[in-house]
């Protein structure tokens, strides 16, 4: 495991990035969220990904010239074309537009269709809670989850943000709608791990908490059984649905060929209504609460979403970004 | 168990609802909003949650006079206060509101402090529906689920609805962020059979399907573990934060008492950006994705949110709706 400055990476990765197509500025904004995912520790998504990225770009599933465009607006709601796009810089384009039609109307939405992966999306609660707002925001993704009651990979596992800001440290949810992600069963297979909860079927479909059992039957469990199967449906329907674009089921299921994604962001600033300073106090004291609590493993305190960040953010920031040398020595050679 | 015609519940829910003290109209619309809540198969909170809705208004803690007011507004986004008024007239209301909104600016947002348990969540979602838009709405509740990491009961399970309109059959999410309620865990210890799934931990922290045992430890499991608490923490502080309204924390833990709570509206009118005939295709094409995929148990195909609903509404209309003896007698003789 290599060390590797920020600044040394975000440098790298925008190098790269004009080399495959990218204008100077959209580079380094793409390299910048790619080095901070890492740094707040969120490898899957971070730089262990950017390869598979430049790959999408180069089979032409992402247009790295492309920027979205308004499709239709009104009033604080706004329906938007990716044009297979970088995912990563179209949302945070539609984040930045919800959060301006949020200071003009004390909400925003932006419904965005046809665009791409958006790597880590708690980036763009980052953005809005930074930005002083609440932001909530979601996609779809490749059929690879069986809704409950099925079999086959036919809904998507459809990452959910919300994040709410805060002085002292936002608070801010990212969660997908399976237990685990493909990439945490491998990582737990090859430490040869059992998961720490069941997290999907084998093929006799028997609940298992064997990685390797569980990718064989690509049986992934949605989040509270069938719970988050509706969840993943809903989510799916009203990004579809208000973008226009496609829903899980019309998406190649290919981590390579996986374009033409439909999202939502929403933000609420909640300053329009007055009052700003008291929400600081009710966001600390649900925060206090929690550390207040008895917790189930003593020195183990109960923590907010979020709260893990802010501390590896710290830490990878002083020590430098952990890449794999495998992973490194790819880029580096691009 | 009794069939009662829909309309002979409506009635005598509504006459109750007068003497103590709800006016004419507003006593109707609360009658029938907890018929259809039975009508359509949700018991724990229809009919059979009458007698407790009374003694909470016998107690003071709900006000049937009460209405809901504007306290401030900017746009899209309004915030109200619900004057400890009945939670399903105030929820429904703030839901109007919202629907309201979503006309006049694509999409609108209440946010509701100092309300009551608004009962069945799915009711607003089938009311947003019903006026052709999606709705999103949720709610705190008191200290009932101990938070991931925890013991204690310190956050709520905080139900989220996402109601998506279609015209064969809306897709209606209803969805508590605990596994299972306590009124869930009742039926099951009564049945004397063991939950289909873990549900919580034991006194010894262990997982268990034996809902005795949860009850007696109080240590529901929230959906997905860490996830599931996760997000009941985030979907407290936006209501909290946005109506400044009470956090989870803050409200007493006493099903008698437990009033004070936090709620968001959020509507979105598709329609406002036009091409509003193809979200139906998208909706159906979901739908059928769903029907179409290969069931885990034969004959028994996956089903959409709120498909449940339908058959048991046609039933519960036709057969009338069921109701246990000893309710319905309390009921007759208040």
């Amino acid at each position: 495991m290599l060390r590797i400055r920020f600044e040394d990476v975000e440098s790298k990765l925008a190098n790269v990035s004009c080399s495959i197509g990218f204008g100077e500025e959209r580079a380094q904004l793409c390299a910048r969220l790619f080095a901070e995912t890492t740094c707040d520790g969120v490898y899957s998504h971070g730089v262990n990904r950017f390869a598979r990225f430049v790959a999408m770009v180069r089979n032409g599933s992402v247009d790295p010239q492309a920027e979205p465009r308004v499709a239709a607006r009104f009033g604080a709601m706004e329906r938007w074309d990716g044009q297979r796009g970088p995912g990563n810089l179209n949302a945070y384009a539609a984040m930045a537009r919800a959060i301006a039609l949020s200071r003009e109307h004390g909400i925003g939405c932006v419904a965005m269709a046809n665009t791409n992966h958006w790597m880590r999306g708690g980036t763009y609660g980052w953005q809005a809670a930074d930005a002083g707002v609440i932001g909530i925001c979601w996609t779809n993704t490749m059929p690879n989850l069986p809704p409950w009651g099925g079999t086959e990979p036919m809904i998507g596992n459809n990452p959910l943000v919300i994040a709410v800001p805060r002085a002292k440290g936002h608070v801010v949810l990212d969660t997908a709608m399976s237990q685990f992600s493909y990439g945490a069963l491998e990582s737990y297979r090859r430490r040869g791990e059992l998961l720490p909860v069941e997290g999907g079927f084998d093929r006799e479909g028997m609940l298992t908490r064997d990685p390797g059992a569980i990718e064989q039957s690509q049986r992934l469990l949605p989040v509270g059984f069938w719970k988050g199967s509706g969840l993943a449906i809903v989510l799916d329907m009203v990004a579809a649905m208000t973008s226009l674009g496609n829903a899980t089921h019309q998406i190649a299921n290919d981590p390579l060929r996986e374009t033409g994604l439909s999202q939502v962001f929403v933000a609420i600033d909640p300053r329009t209504l007055g009052d700003a300073e008291r929400m600081d106090e009710i966001a600390d004291g649900v925060v206090d609460s929690l550390h207040g609590t008895r917790a189930s493993e003593a020195g183990n305190p109960v923590r907010y979403p979020g709260e893990n960040t802010m501390r590896l953010r710290e830490e990878n920031r002083r020590l430098g970004l952990p890449v794999d040398e495998a992973v490194w020595e790819e880029i580096v050679a691009m």
